[in-house]
């Protein structure tokens, strides 16, 4: 892929993270975009937190804690201590003391009126990331949980404090009516080369991305390809509840059922060597090492989805 | 002084805090109510700093840091050494890792509406303080200070990031025509059998609550005592600008000066047996040992005032 294109990446979580490290590795950070799933963001002791905003920057800023693939480095947690310890308060959702530094910023910025585009370009700019880092729209659409048991909860309620232990119905995309199309994600996608979508999972990451209204219909109409890379290895997912939820929602835990999920949307699928062989229904294929343990498998997937791609041209 | 009595003091700064732990050593935390000086307060990083209210409460709680007289011991800083190491941003107002744990719980329930005065009631209430402890008022009443080459610095702007040096032609008390005596001020006037004024600074911590409207004039018309304690002690500040403020307004750095200063609202002086002996305009005044070094000097102080006061009734 010629290093002048443009490349736009929905993503979210540590999955998503780890391809967006790839794929800086081998392309200077103004080819790419970054389009981040923001259905996970609450406020939570008045601050406003974006987990997969966070994970993506800070994983790009090099400051992430590889141990758990989020949340900083060398981290410290005195002030969540002093709220139990002092007050008598057990937040079930852990912020680090250095973490705090993001979400005040966030939190103030969002307060004076910048909108959540502008503050998350502020804030990887402040700690030198120079790709474009877009919240998937400006407006708050929280995605819900519809447990088998429990009714809906919040996203954090489920998936952290749940530890998605509830079994899921479905997820549903709330105060969607008032989300728009950000001009940021609009020229991203509308100068897009090519759009890539992350091993994330595709139902609590990518579908409210997807969801924001008219995104999905841009990228169905899109002349540039838009190619998919399995979250689903060898039957499994690499890190949290993506085949358990296949598995809730009736659907088989595989490449091709992740493919169907987003259907029209795709020119492509980026499939592991590890999955049965499948002919993903029309869609060019690519079968390929998607485990991604390390730097080198990172940057060794990027170039060989890039390579892939280029050789369409021809 | 009967252990039924009922004692409210006016206070603000370290030296508030040290006669009101002074007083807690002596009289059980249902006689005592505070009413802090909340012309400090401001919104830094998007959260609520009420610096005198915490320095008070702190220290009742025994969480002060007894070094500084103010923030939490063993504090830790990393949130602000993130901010300026990930984020460029020196701020130069120092809030602890502990400490913060405060901060977010008073912004977030201001902000979900809960009145200054219950918040205060609740964060002191966890802290395991009895004694009732009441902001001068619920609504901002921020202490401006206008200096000589400077113009007007807001109060932290001027004590804080100028270390209090600017010289200071005189405070105003911005937003005063908003401000109102809450029911529970009122309340803790009218039910007191004597009202302290601590030896804090007259300008700086004393000035705004007397500024509240209605309060000076409740307080000149009560039928219980009110009694001053000296902020200056051998011609001089214990800490602070005190005695540098009085100088600048062109006003004798003395005890006298201080009594004159508050006016028709006093009935009594408590002097230190250091200053120079004198009238008090016809006061009642006790000389006594007013400097607290230890815990022994404020239990000292607080029940010489207290025995000296039951004397007036015989």
């Amino acid at each position: 892929m010629a290093l002048a294109a443009k490349i736009t990446v929905l993503l979210g979580g540590v999955g998503g993270a780890k391809l967006a490290e790839g794929l800086a590795a081998v392309l200077p950070g103004r080819s790419l975009t970054f389009i981040v799933n923001t259905g996970d963001d609450f406020w939570h002791l008045g601050l406003k937190i974006c987990p997969d905003m966070d994970t993506l920057v800070y994983t790009l800023a090099g400051i992430v804690d590889r141990g758990q693939g989020w949340g900083m480095r060398d981290e410290t947690t005195y002030a969540l201590e002093s709220l139990a310890r002092h007050y008598g308060l057990e937040p079930w959702f852990r912020l680090g003391d250095s973490d705090l530094a993001t979400h005040l910023l966030r939190s103030q910025w969002l307060r004076n009126g910048m909108r959540l585009t502008e503050v998350a370009a502020e804030l990887a700019s402040r700690l030198g990331v120079d790709a474009a880092i877009l919240p998937m729209c400006d407006e708050d659409m929280p995605t819900i949980a519809r447990t088998a048991d429990q009714g809906e909860l919040g996203f954090q309620e489920y998936f952290v404090k749940h530890r998605w232990q509830p079994v899921l119905r479905g997820i549903r995309h709330a105060k969607r009516e008032r989300a728009t199309l950000s001009p940021e994600v609009e020229r991203a996608l509308a100068e897009a080369d090519l759009v890539l979508i992350a091993p994330s999972n595709p139902w609590l990451s990518i579908a409210p991305i997807l969801a924001v209204p008219g995104l999905r219909d841009k990228l169905t109409r899109l002349n540039a390809p838009v190619v998919a890379v399995t979250p689903i290895i060898a039957g499994a997912a690499v890190k949290g509840p993506t085949a358990k939820i296949m598995r809730e929602l009736k659907l088989e835990v595989s490449a091709a059922s992740v493919a169907r999920y987003y259907g029209a949307v795709l020119d492509g699928f980026v499939d592991d060597i590890r999955n049965q062989a499948c002919a993903f229904d029309g869609l060019r294929a690519l079968r390929t090492n998607t485990l991604m343990r390390d730097e080198s498998d990172k940057a060794a997937l990027a170039r060989a989805i890039l390579e892939w791609i280029e050789g369409w041209r021809a």
